[in-house]
């Protein structure tokens, strides 16, 4: 350790250190045969082409697009596989169960894509909608209930609940073996202690890594600024690309100058939820930008009279950078298809099916 | 929000927004009248002159030596009057139980000093040492009788552990209410969530951050460098100055040219454990160091044949710097009044005194 922090420190080169935990990939980056997970002692075949990073790589004539139709596509089908077998083996189908407070509009929608995907690849689902006025008990009532309930095995509480019901304490009784979400600070604390394995990832920082391994961006050692730090995104997105060795700066609303770090960063991580906001005088030459943001913008020209658009100024971005995620069809599919990933692996571990 | 961050990016400055959780303070930082903890809406006393870190502040003359030891006392007397107060409403006092497996001499050392300082501040204690050859279950059963035992408020299990026993499944088994050294998962999550309360973070940050606040050194905004990710130390920092809005870069042994992003941060925090490996080059003129190291380094002039050094280079550094903590005498004794802190705070939870 000693030798290899004088290394670091004199020929300013990472080293892989057998000290450190190997990096953490979520059951579905593992078994891939034409998207090996990076593991710093298998280096990326020469038959592929990865996705160089920031300074250390070039910049390229034109970005990559990375996509996430075909990938969640791939990941449905392979969810879907496993579900029939399971069917096949031991009559059980995995089943998730969402609890929606009010009405929101975004919340109705995001629970719509849910209910679709679901069907698709053949998880049951229920939905419990509970009046906008509810009271905490009662939708703690409903919870316990699907705690219980042996052919429910997954939660999901839509977020954001009502200003009168308390989250944290919703959140927390959800039982961290049914929590698909990733939220239970259980989950959140083995996910932030390496070497340990949290039950649940949350969906979107596991989108993003599914992204980068896919598209063969090279993770370790690599600086990366994730900007924002929700739970359902920037922080857990922060923790889970530390477990795969990045060098990583969270950055919030109180940084000064953010702009000055993110011009260093390789890998770009946006989680602000602000549209346009990350310009292309923000990024790196061939920096690769997975942006999380899924802005409404005002569109006259669009049938619903508003159209998604993400955190970054893409038009500007694809000129600087060397890979970039699309809004939509970036991160948003692999996200929904991560929560159908989840949902099989925790019905696998209720019946003991492998 | 949207104005908020539009503001950070083109002023480039951060200011408050309503939407953040204040900065958490632990118990110890609140009450503090001739040190207020920083709120953002509570701007620095002029009548104080507190440290200014980095680029936004003025290199000193001389470095401000960070002594922990007058903090130390402080906190150490503060807990005892405490613990009078308690025994003289409730007849009752805080109990800290710790076990031991084995004989290493480092860990018998820091018993010896948790001991001590138990002793002075009325905190009872019970040690338990099992044979380096113990058992897994037979660990397990101790620390349950301690988590059973209404009159144990706080269980150490010292480590690191011999190869042959599971550290993560013997700490998982320590009750989270009894969890003193913050290292439970789901205290941990509570630590990484903003917003919720950990009932108990480690000691090793919370001391970081309270000698950071007593010396008056901004962390708001500031560019922070967590060097190491351990639990104990690094990646518990890294979270805490993050709840603190510090901006967090976590370096670890993968980090390519660490020394280039040490040398732009305000505040740097050492958790390496390789004598003298941070160099004065590495540092920016009027950074703020907290040094966690404690290493021992061999000195044929001490009656011992070793002295205590931490892991950057002191000399050099107070050259550049405009604060830093020695080694020993920094970090070290605060970080034995925290856990006296943790034992104070579980008891009045366990009793319901206020």
């Amino acid at each position: 350790m000693v030798g290899f922090w004088h290394r670091l420190g004199t020929k300013g080169k990472a080293l892989y250190s057998a000290t450190l935990s190997p990096p953490f990939s979520s059951p579905l980056t593992l078994p891939h045969i034409w998207v090996p997970t990076q593991t710093p002692n298998r280096p990326l075949s020469s038959g592929f082409h990865p996705v160089k990073t920031g300074a250390t790589g070039q910049t390229r004539s034109a970005a990559e697009i990375m996509s996430g139709k075909p990938i969640a596509k791939d990941i449905k089908l392979r969810v879907a596989a496993e579900i029939s077998r399971m069917k096949a083996a031991i009559g059980r189908l995995p089943g998730l169960a969402m609890v929606l407070v009010g009405y929101r509009e975004d919340s109705h929608a995001y629970v719509h894509i849910k209910l679709k995907a679901c069907n698709e690849v053949g998880i049951e689902t229920s939905i419990v909608q509970l009046p906008q006025d509810c009271t905490q008990d009662r939708l703690i009532d409903v919870v316990s209930s699907f705690n219980s309930n042996p052919s429910v095995h997954g939660i999901i509480v839509q977020l954001p609940l009502p200003e009168h019901l308390d989250e944290e304490t919703i959140i927390n009784f959800v039982s961290p073996e049914k929590d698909v979400d990733g939220f239970h600070p259980l989950n959140m604390g083995n996910l932030a202690l390496r070497g340990r394995e949290p039950l649940f990832i949350p969906c979107a920082p596991k989108a993003c890594i599914e992204l980068l391994l896919r598209y063969r961006v090279e993770i370790i050692g690599k600086n990366a600024v994730v900007i924002g730090r929700s739970k359902i995104a920037g922080l857990s997105t922060s923790l889970l690309l530390q477990r795969h060795h990045a060098t990583v700066s969270t950055l919030h609303s109180f940084t000064n100058n953010p702009e000055q770090i993110i011009r260093r960063a390789d890998i770009v991580v946006s989680d602000v939820g602000i549209p346009n906001i990350v310009r292309c005088d923000w990024l790196m030459p061939g920096a690769v930008v997975v942006d999380m943001g899924t802005n409404s913008v005002k569109d006259p020209n669009s049938p619903r009279g508003f159209r998604t658009t993400g955190d970054v100024c893409y038009e500007e971005a694809i000129k600087v950078v060397s890979a970039i995620t699309p809004v939509p069809g970036g991160v948003g599919p692999v996200v929904i298809s991560m929560l159908l990933s989840n949902t099989l692996d925790s019905a696998k571990r209720a019946y003991g099916f492998t």
